[in-house]
């Protein structure tokens, strides 16, 4: 059974739809997971020292620049490691939270992860999940319509960057329970999160089929 | 003459233009100037306690929502200080860097900096400008148009959430000096850069006039 690498990236441990998507999934899943959980222990920013360290050899690094290589190997040696993936992101500010896109920042060493060409990643064509969360409803007529910044960027760098064979489960208007005014859309929240649940339990299902 | 706030974002001390154009503009500013360097010292980011922190009153804070919420209260008096912004931002990985998202997911507290409305925020109104950096080319045509998630995003943020008046001033192609293959673009790069500076220059200098 191939072995899952499971990134939540919600900066909040309970009460998180995407946690708990995240959840459905894992517990459909047969093979061994590797999580990593970037709201309870966030990965530090790409620094100077970092960048400088792909560029010279590990005879010639500072100790600031072999910690910081350290921590990319250590991530990258756990992308590497999986062979399929789920990540849990929730919108913040109309995009992905910082420690999600500091982990990207961390992993994409350019002919070490991606390559010029999605099928030049090291991890092209394995399957990923991206579990994609957000408060509000951001479809065509509704007047959030073009300011979901997370899901298209995320959806390019998984496909056209890491080259993964790369399924989407978007659960919204997940604020709708708890704001003013979001009354009128609490049933559509509830229908939203069923389906994504079902349709994590059902992905896994896919990936790792049960024994008969 | 306004204070400004002026944020760095690349993570490279040297040989970054975005830090280079936003030189530029302080060197014409008349007004006092608060620097803060997301890449020598990036901001944390946002965490459980500290979204937290901003749903509770102070006397009930936890000493890790007592500290998240300090350093919210830091950035945002910074924010509030200042009377124009100066933000200079590199494409990381198609995106802004972690380390601004990370800024901005401090800052923007809805009802306290952002609000339902554009001129709702606490800083509508005030001029921006932001020094948008990146190593290809992203216009109609090129081969990479459609990835540029990066000054969309920003532009959206800073302009229909904040309120603010934004300029943006952009330089492309920083990669051609260096990049095999991209010999043939080192002029465009060359003019592009000549022509981000001379912009901030003006800017400065339209928005802090000299005295006669």
């Amino acid at each position: 059974m191939p072995r899952l690498l499971h990134i939540d990236a919600s900066a909040v441990p309970t009460g998180s739809v995407s946690r708990e998507v995240a959840a459905t999934f894992v517990g459909a899943w047969s093979g061994p997971v590797t999580h990593r959980d970037l709201g309870a222990r966030p990965v530090p920013h790409l620094t100077g020292a970092g960048i400088a360290a792909r560029f010279s050899p590990g005879h010639e690094w500072t100790a600031e620049q072999a910690t910081a290589a350290f921590l990319q190997d250590a991530l990258i040696g756990e992308l590497l490691a999986a062979e399929a993936y789920l990540f849990a992101v929730p919108m913040y500010n109309f995009g992905a939270p910082s420690t999600f896109k500091a982990w990207l920042d961390q992993i994409l060493v350019p002919g070490r992860v991606s390559g010029m060409r999605p099928e030049d990643s090291a991890v092209a064509g394995r399957p990923a999940t991206l579990v994609s969360v957000r408060g509000g409803g951001y479809g065509p007529g509704t007047p959030k319509e073009g300011w979901d910044f997370a899901e298209p960027y995320l959806r390019k760098i998984l496909t056209e960057v890491l080259g993964l064979e790369l399924q989407v489960i978007t659960a919204e208007l997940t604020l709708a329970d708890t704001t003013p005014g979001m009354e009128g859309l609490r049933e559509a929240a509830a229908v939203s999160r069923a389906a994504a649940h079902e349709a994590a339990r059902e992905r896994a299902q896919r990936l790792t089929p049960q024994p008969a």
